[in-house]
């Protein structure tokens, strides 16, 4: 298809087309004159991709290159080029210390998801450990809960650790449903972006809908 | 306890503590002479709450008043009261267009949503409907998905959703552990806005850990 067609399909303006191509995030199209390129089905996915980063995600252009790099970085095995591609998304706040002097409420809540994995059985997530910015993520989160005063076990959390791994197996199911490796990690990197407000969502909406079921409105 | 205590055990400097004092985030203490008041566990307990939603929501003052002002309110039932200090939270992104010249996107994102709480069997999010603005939420975020070209099915949602109302059940079960409504109330607020990071996070994790277990690392 001609520029004017992907553009109508994408509903991304030729303009901002351009600018994506430009900047890399973009491969060109197959040239068929000095003015014309023809593009395909995987310039259009790629394009929704770009979108969900980019407008969706809020990536900022070189995050969006670098995490694109890793999703047509083929040399890698699956879980680490899915892993590297979502690593290199913005992760949200970081630590505020570092491990050197990390304060007393982040070793409790490292000590609490360790056991919290140990009880889980999640080999690989305890074996990448500190290495995984999403193992990060989850000892600061804690940490903070510990530092307000809120109570947290991993006896407390471990049912829903069971909840989110039935999530994730019903996510990687629908990502296997794509036919190409590329656009499974593609599938992959956009339902991260995308599907987590939904899932947000549907929680808020089930809290609702429970507390009315028991307290009425 | 004086301020001094309050302001050690909560971890809040006592210039903050005044300042949340001056702007009715917490109430006075019991005043015992001209220059000194005591304060109790229901402070130090506001105090937390109140942390939790300006220092990890960033929800602006004014904001926090209102929630505040929700949960205080125990001539609402349960659900509403919660709901509506809930509600009062900022909700993330609103749909661009009006009811009354939303586009195609966003109705056939209703549509979908509809069928999806059918069959779900959730009888007062359907009541409610577009009165909750997480229900709006939800519409809003599927029509994205659907804008991006990316495929939205109520049968996909579903299992989903039954995920999300067991993870409901669990923090219903856990809020009903506190004694007293006020107690109540405040965890769930607090929960709303600290354990959503925790589980975005159990669930990347699960999601590597079920890659590694089905394709290696």
């Amino acid at each position: 298809m001609r520029l004017a067609e992907l553009s109508e399909r994408s509903g991304v303006s030729t303009a901002t087309i351009k600018y994506y191509l430009r900047e890399g995030l973009l491969a060109p199209g197959r040239r068929v004159s000095a003015t014309t390129a023809e593009y395909d089905e995987g310039h259009l996915r790629r394009l929704r991709l770009v979108r969900a980063l980019i407008q969706v995600g809020g990536v900022p252009v070189a995050k969006a290159r670098e995490v694109l790099a890793h999703v047509d970085d083929d040399s890698l095995g699956r879980t680490i080029r899915l892993g590297a591609a979502l690593w290199a998304l913005p992760q949200g706040p970081e630590p505020e210390a570092d491990d050197e002097d990390e304060d007393e409420a982040v070793s409790a809540a490292r000590h609490e998801v360790d056991r919290l994995l140990e009880m889980l059985g999640w080999a690989t997530a305890r074996e990448l450990g500190a290495l995984s910015p999403v193992h990060r993520q989850l000892v600061v989160a804690v940490a903070t809960l510990i530092r307000l005063g809120y109570p947290w076990k991993a006896e407390l959390m471990a049912p829903y650790g069971d909840l989110m791994h039935q999530a994730a197996v019903r996510d990687l199911d629908f990502v296997e449903t794509h036919p190409t490796e590329a656009e499974r990690v593609e599938t992959a990197v956009a339902a991260a972006i995308l599907f987590q407000p939904v899932l947000k969502a549907l929680h808020r909406l089930a809290q609702e809908e429970e507390s009315a079921r028991r307290y009425g409105l």
